[in-house]
């Protein structure tokens, strides 16, 4: 058997955030498969379900499967990704052999972009040791972008660079080197309260792209309280809560 | 007099990376301004018209105006684009009160997503201070998603922080640190060729996301001579070449 997996960035939280590219590619797949990642992020197969029913012309099949969840009783972080990675490509396998049994392509409807702090590609390389696979991937808007048209601010100062990096390595790393603009995503903890916010301004955004999207921007100093209060308000409210933020010095 | 500016990222060069967002966005525009950019670059233009007379659904009036183009004799590079913003935003300003004498929405098509090295929201934020003008912004793909979707490679490594910086920061400063990948753009020299290339995986992709898109990858140890050459023989035959890569060091 060969499959053909279709990697479809759908942009982050927007149904509008679809390209045609993508469009097109949902429509050419023998199947799209999409996972239940359990109660706390129902929203967001809820949204993958809404996508599908807005853009296939067709009467391509769904399958939905629920993904496995780590095991948070292995300590070592990389090897609970692993692991993890491993379940998840298993039942992906399962997923498609069931659903197309001899072969064919295969969509998967990807949150933001495939490339960024996201683990699908990787499982689709898992899977080339157990079955013939072809990868495409088709790119989507991240919620980088997302965050920067809605504080309609540039990522970068002119001939600048910048770093993008996660809530846990700005918490153990501190500032990086040598960049005045930092992105930090993956951070369940505001770990921008630990930095020294003098000179810095933070534009900061919840549920980017989606209906109940937050901004918050300002001096770091004056609104981390504002942000870690309304963060905290809007986890409680909505049972979770992804937000990312940009964080640049003063000139 | 008052402006609503829709800066509405485009998508790096494949007219199906255009949103659902972007197409109504363009679609409830007054007007839609095209810059020329001088000979080398009319592929853009040419673009950006193609993609308007595929989107647009009404009789949206377009017009083109020409760019100013950067003083070269300034030698001070910050202020060389600082007088080349400000000439730009004179001549928007110029071409916004032809097209719409009494105020109204105007579109941009912008290449790629205007937070990325992109002076389109520097150029706006500069008529606020002769105008009114709200400045909304349309995220797009930007080449950063089209180069690791034609590659099919993640950004970053697990959890792993990246950079994304140009090739004059790459020549003048080095591989930055603390990070094991880098993205480059705006590298019109090959900017690689100064580096190490023991231990570091480059993934080229020039002309990303047109028809004429050219990609190579592999160690930089083995393939610089072949993009160097790749490079200069595609801009000897198109007039101008665009290209952007990521280099990662081995694990």
């Amino acid at each position: 058997m060969a499959y053909t997996l279709k990697l479809v960035g759908i942009g982050s939280g927007n149904p509008k955030h679809l390209t045609l590219e993508a469009i097109e590619a949902l429509n050419s797949c023998d199947a799209i498969l999409i996972p239940h990642k359990g109660a706390d992020k129902d929203d967001l197969a809820g949204l993958r379900r809404q996508i599908c029913a807005d853009v296939l012309t067709g009467d391509t099949p769904i399958h939905e499967f629920t993904l496995p969840i780590r095991d948070e009783a292995t300590t070592d972080y990389r090897q609970r990704v692993d692991d993890w990675h491993d379940a998840i490509a298993a039942v992906w396998l399962d997923a498609m052999q069931k659903a197309l049994p001899s072969g064919g392509t295969v969509g998967f409807l990807v949150w933001g972009d495939p490339s960024l702090y996201d683990s699908t590609l990787r499982i689709a390389d898992r899977l080339t040791k157990q079955t013939r696979i072809t990868t495409q991937v088709i790119p989507g808007i991240t919620s980088i972008q997302t965050l920067t048209a809605g504080h309609a601010i540039p990522l970068n100062r002119i001939n600048g660079p910048f770093t993008i990096t996660t809530g846990r390595q700005l918490r153990d790393n501190g500032w990086p080197n040598k960049v005045d603009t930092v992105v930090v995503m993956l951070d369940g903890a505001c770990s921008f309260r630990h930095l020294d916010p003098t000179g810095i301004t933070i534009y900061w955004t919840a549920f980017a792209g989606m209906p109940n999207e937050i901004r918050r921007s300002g001096p770091l100093s004056d609104i981390t309280q504002d942000i870690i209060e309304t963060r905290a308000e809007a986890r409680k409210k909505h049972g979770w809560c992804m937000d990312i933020y940009l964080l640049r010095k003063d000139d």
